[in-house]
């Protein structure tokens, strides 16, 4: 069986960031088919153009990590009603130079996590938009705005309720399925 | 009369952006009520709720400019069809900590300039999404998508076309127009 | 004191909606400065550009109606993650034909409602960004995004506790300044 | 071959609609896999929940056309800065009762068409975040925002130059590789 490798992006830097915790909760409840890998964002430098021709190294380096991966998994909080900066910077920089996106033409799917009632609903979507113009097929459903998250983790991070856990199976065995259906590389061998 | 300092953020780091030429072709144009002045984000280190105790000096100095400030102007690219991660770390930055933000309650504006055809209109109405919860006032109409960017300033970055200086200086026109009816301090001063 | 009309618009037709008793508990609530008026909407003709030579009855009175009123509240919930259709058909109709808008220029406030955790989060930012085309300055703070509607209300329609009710009042007193603030006949008054 | 029967709905009821047109050309231009049919939506009453238990003759027939359809095709213009409430109420009321969805699971694609420069984008991405809720995957490359529309079609409704139609060939076999990807019956199949 073929294992997909997917890059985990977690939109927060804080140590005990609620999205972090849920990113290393999907580890180890992803399906066998899937092997998560979170990929840092904070030492990226902010993204210039000026900078294309001789890219910092943190660049580079993230670049050819998500270039390694067979789909991508965003689990972000909400900073004022949209995508954090930090997410969005990484975002661009993996988008460039153009005409080498890194992002083109795999899947991806995004859950947002925050501690109000609605779950970062304007991140998702601000999200999606971009990923639309980066051509990432991105799962539809099911939708995954996780709310009311210092209610959701242990001190050991584990996920405390039932009906979360199982959620997050839920989750990943449609991501998983989602990437199966979405990825050219099998696409490919079928018309060879 | 009273002068309103206007605190102009470009959402693009090179030097030769076309946002930047239309931030400082704005300054020239803007009536006399407005005094623009651009701050500089390229400096900000990415936002990290971790260092909100012991801050890094740029976002010291950051926000205590943007406090000095009686409003907003945002002139900014679309980048993969949202607004550029280094435009949303610095509203970021500038919201937080938490119920410190230095955005709320002063009038604001968003125009987005682009090389095609579509003038940012993306990026433009996610900052205004982030708005809303900033509590920003942010001026409706004239809306400013401006597109072709590239054929609009002449090599000492002065505006080409008529048209394009005329549309200037009525959105700026209307914009004081804004700033002066949605300042609280005024309101205060007629109450008291 | 001036008295200011709102025109108070519901975006479901069901009987017993949520959002309808939201609009009458905010009937009652609003301070003295504001008269709320709910307008209805279900019978309105699709809108067709082809019918503005002769239009329907229903439009002209729905638009003669707006005409006279100084602002808009829309009390909406969310479809499919976005306006209901049968609101925004109510707001194309009052946006036409075009140059004759009956919305331009008249301050708004929108607020959400839905059984659900999230309050129509999605609803509510589509509507703001028509507001934008609309000209209609709309109040960013406080955003209302009411949700779990099923236990807000006992079986006359009132609500049943206490902090929604706060919330309600504080909601109205920062709308009727918001009004206040942005009629520009209050402006044009200041002027002669 | 099997043939995918796609349903086209045009977001404006105007006889000489540009976006009639385009869905008219484009079904002259579809691949073979592909049958394009237009469903029309100007005679389905408003959405109202009231009447889920005895539907208006023109849903049922709405909704069982749809309910035939391997995908779906969008074509609208922007009203407002978001979707036309006529298209609006048509998702709204394929979308009832809840839990009998005709959208759920079938792919779909976005074209938007306006007289102006910016091709409808708001509208677009409206329509794109509701797909988000009603489970249609939908296609994220090649995007459509048409723009100019006036000037795309000769009075027999036929577009004028080379560089639209193929544009519009590549889109339409783009959709074409989508729907078969993304189409669950071929799944099921090869997991029989």
């Amino acid at each position: 069986m073929k294992q997909n490798k997917i890059a985990v992006i977690v939109g927060s830097l804080r140590k005990e960031s609620f999205n972090r915790k849920m990113a290393r909760a999907l580890q180890a409840l992803a399906p066998e088919s899937l092997k998560l890998e979170i990929i840092e964002i904070g030492g990226l430098p902010l993204y210039n153009q000026d900078l294309d021709d001789d890219p910092p190294a943190a660049w580079v380096d993230f670049r050819e990590r998500l270039l390694k991966s067979d789909g991508f998994l965003f689990v972000t909080p909400e900073y004022n009603r949209s995508v954090p900066g930090v997410l969005k910077n990484a975002i661009d920089v993996g988008s460039r130079p153009y005409g080498n996106s890194v992002w083109n033409g795999k899947p991806g799917a995004v859950i947002s996590v925050s501690p109000g009632a609605m779950g970062g609903f304007g991140a998702n979507h601000h999200l999606r938009q971009s990923m639309v113009f980066l051509n990432v097929p991105t799962m539809q459903q099911p939708e995954a705005y996780i709310g009311n998250a210092a209610k959701l983790f242990d001190e050991n991070g584990s996920l405390t309720n039932d009906s979360t856990r199982e959620f997050a199976v839920k989750y990943m065995n449609a991501f998983a399925a989602w990437v199966e259906t979405n990825t050219s590389d099998r696409l490919e061998s079928e018309n060879a």
